[in-house]
């Protein structure tokens, strides 16, 4: 195979993105040299993409930043990366051999060579949908896994708040927390993603957003009792709301603030003062920080499938040519739970 | 002395202040009934008021909450109470004796019945000023004690920034962080208390907010390499600033936010994103939460001041008439150091 050229069909970034992301900022194209297989020797693998992840995360990377952010900036006229699944080909490494399923970050390509293959993980659990580890398996689910037992520190019979509770991370959030006997609101930005949450999630309550007049209102009328935990995807106004309806000694365990990706400015925050009053814990996260707990949370989580007690909601969107609009579906809520982009099924 | 009268001056609240408070939202009155010791049996003790603490947490009692706070609300035309330091003229409580010095919450007023002196602290060392009790033996030491040794986990080495810095917790947090061996910068809103902070308590540099154009340019000065532990006194667009500045896996300890308890409404603050990006924890805490801890901070901070390894500046008004104008030069930034009203020395 070595020396082998393919055709490679990629997503490249045209130019670095202000404001909100459009479909034409990316492009999708056929690489006229194609993919040539390593001679070998290099240490690296080859990976042939069969899912790829769509993460809010990921806005940042297509904007220019002066400083070097926690992942770097994609580079316009480069293919976009992110996080996968894929068949390993051909491997230089030890660890990796023909026909071993991997996830970790990858090209948004057909073919793409990893040079440091030691960043994958190897999928150990084949009999689960590949899928599953964009999602559920892989880097969000195990975001909400950290999120929730690490950083939020739970106990029994808490209120927990969830906003963007029906995507890849809020779902699970919300489904680890019952398992744990907690009582559970989400907050999502349709009805059919409510009725998701309710009727598909098990969560006690859930609302949309979209619909209330005014939050802090809102929330105090599902937790007349305080928050106790609240696991934080929004930012802004959300967020403000939330202060106000702490419990003492609350934790709030913040992830991401998709609502803000796309401001020139982000919004103010103004109930600040109540992280005193009522002696509240926000402790930001990045998953990478806890890769050590990943077999752990991969256990509790393939049992938990297995039993039935957790389920899980995928958007799929087919092909490569539809990845720039998955992308940036997720930026407007157009995806009912994780959004994945389908290259090939095996 | 059961049954005896005295007269009794006291400072009462007029009326419920919004915005900035004046000295005229609170009158020194003499009671026309005076003071009556109580007959006996009742459990309390009657202090004799030496030495009132102002502390800026008094101004939200000044105002009407709807929902109660974690202290209570100021009455109108009843007196004020805060922390201060008293002498026992009578008890009727087995752990107190005439005689006895003992600092907690009494009232802005000549004597006082405590009615649950429980919650009083019976002074110790007596051989050091008694004012003391007010800050750097009181509640705004115990307050740096807390916030810098269980909030923020600091390091040896570590870069730390105190806002409000020559105030009764900022001078004693830099301090400690020096003592740990922590690089040290302090903001304060006048020269005389930059000089203070670099010449007296012996900060690494120090800077007059009101003299920079830029705040999050000014921090990257002091901290090229960034912030580890921000020791919160003032909030709104310091915080912003130092959001910007803070390194990986930082700490904010949120003591208070000076700078926004007269507003209407409080400042947007827009840099959270960072909270995610670099793993920060911010963490509010009040010092009643761990009063367990007093007599540990209590032999730690003897033992520094007899080793004259800490110092300690107390700025002083004399008399309950200087009472009211006294509390509103914190909210000016008037007092240089720990303001404490005088109203008695022994």
């Amino acid at each position: 195979m070595g020396g082998e050229v393919k055709s490679n069909k990629k997503v490249v970034l045209k130019n670095y993105v202000t404001g909100f992301p459009r479909e034409t900022d990316m492009e999708v194209v056929t690489d006229g040299e194609g993919f040539k297989f390593p001679e070998g020797g290099g240490g690296g693998v080859v990976l042939k993409n069969l899912y790829l992840s769509c993460d809010p995360y990921m806005r940042s990377r297509m904007s220019k930043h002066d400083e070097p952010s926690y992942v770097p900036d994609f580079v316009p006229g480069s293919v976009i990366t992110g996080f996968g699944v894929g068949k390993v080909l051909h491997s230089d490494h030890p660890n990796f051999k023909v026909g071993d399923f991997v996830w970790g970050m990858t090209g948004w390509e057909e073919y793409s060579l990893i040079t440091s293959p030691e960043s994958l993980f190897k999928i150990k659990y084949t009999d689960i949908p590949l899928s599953y580890y964009t999602g559920l398996l892989g880097m969000p689910g195990f975001t909400a896994y950290v999120g929730f037992y690490e950083i939020s520190s739970p106990k029994k019979g808490e209120y927990v708040f969830i906003s963007a509770a029906s995507g890849a991370v809020g779902q699970l959030v919300g489904q680890f927390a019952k398992l744990m006997g907690c009582y559970v609101v989400g907050s999502a930005g349709s009805d059919e993603k409510v009725d998701l949450l309710k009727n598909k999630f098990g969560f006690d309550e859930a609302f949309n957003y979209k619909k209330e007049e005014e939050l802090g209102l809102t929330l105090k009328r599902y937790f007349p009792e305080g928050i106790d935990i609240y696991f934080e995807n929004v930012g802004g106004a959300m967020l403000d709301a939330v202060l106000l309806n702490m419990r003492l000694h609350g934790r709030i365990a913040v992830c991401g603030m998709i609502s803000q990706y796309n401001l020139e400015k982000p919004e103010g925050v103004h109930n600040l003062m109540y992280v005193v009053a009522k002696r509240i814990r926000m402790q930001g996260f990045i998953v990478f920080d806890h890769y050590h707990l990943y077999s752990q949370f991969l256990e509790t989580t393939v049992s938990y499938i297995k039993e039935g007690k957790i389920t899980y909601v995928e958007d799929v969107a087919e092909g490569l040519e539809n990845a720039p609009s998955a992308l940036i579906g997720l930026f407007s809520g157009r995806n009912k739970g994780k959004q994945l982009v389908v290259v090939a099924r095996e």
